[in-house]
């Protein structure tokens, strides 16, 4: 079976990525979103491996410390992290894993698997960022302030990732998004040589 | 203007490239094939400039040269090539340019430009080119085999190529190839950051 693909999507609140993503997994099969480790409590209905995978906070940093998260960070004194071992068994069943995280989430990937392929989704422009951000009637402006400079900060490292898309028009977005994991399977790697001495084997 | 990408797709005789590369033509804007130069004289109808550069001996080898060619061959006596001014200008204006070549005039085009994409079409399985091959009918057993022995070793090449596409459903393949062209197109390059910072800017 071929090995999947570790997706990793980026891109500042406002900008869509959660839809664009949502839109794949409906459409192609053999795609998922990993599921993360978090320290917090199950909200009722949430099941274990499901929405989370739930641990106490010894048996997580005791992760961190031999090494078995991609990523983790911390949120509102709870950690979350992604474990190495069920992303690998996915991608060893030939399944794309997507994992949606900030450009600190991203870089650890890279460093962790520089297979890993990064996609930076970016808002149509910086003036319709704000708008979405400002259209949020529920905060502060200085809440809202603060949401737009770290948008412009994630901004400013997108040139670290592999692809950008624009997300102007959701279709298009979802579209070119597909079209980077479909071409990035037929990337020749370092095993293609195998599969063509295989391929050539069967005449 | 966003420049556009040069592609160069090679496959064995009998893989239906040239059927995919038609498919992309009518379906891509912005997509051309490139035109080669020949010392070749013009048979009736066709125009220099159109399927053509036409040239004598002389000047084709003053191209050679002066390093004017990104890939040059002979056949029969004549000499073909790609003029690399007329590919630059073209993918200056924002077009991606399709060049059809063997395995020689692929790594020719990646020694003179590395950012060109190489695209390799693989026939479903040896087998079926063999059918493909044999399915010729004016051709001697000999010519066969020698065609089919070429075919052998340009697949044993296949992993020097960015991407592999097997052409086992032509739609399929035409998708796949189309997504690459997609996907090269979103790639972050060198020249990303500036179009980042222009991209804030605009705020």
């Amino acid at each position: 079976m071929k090995q999947g693909k570790l997706f990793v999507v980026s891109g500042p609140s406002g900008t869509g990525k959660g839809t664009v993503c949502g839109r794949i997994l409906d459409d192609r099969e053999n795609t998922i979103y990993s599921v993360s480790m978090t320290t917090r409590e199950p909200r009722e209905g949430e099941e274990d491996g499901k929405e989370y995978f739930f641990t106490d906070k010894e048996k997580f940093l005791k992760m961190i410390d031999d090494g078995e998260l991609l990523e983790h960070a911390q949120v509102y004194g709870q950690h979350y992290g992604t474990p190495k071992a069920f992303v690998a068994d996915m991608l060893k069943n030939g399944k794309n894993v997507i994992l949606e995280l900030d450009v600190q989430g991203a870089m650890s990937v890279r460093k962790e698997d520089p297979d890993a392929v990064l996609i930076f989704i970016l808002p149509p422009s910086v003036a319709e960022l704000e708008r979405r951000i400002s259209g949020r009637g529920t905060e502060s402006p200085e809440s809202k302030a603060r949401r737009l400079s770290e948008a412009i900060n994630e901004i400013s490292c997108a040139d670290k990732y592999d692809y950008i898309v624009i997300n102007d028009d959701l279709d298009k977005a979802v579209e070119e998004v597909k079209a980077i994991m479909t071409a990035e399977q037929l990337k020749v790697t370092e095993s293609s040589a195998g599969v063509i001495e295989k391929y050539k084997e069967e005449s």
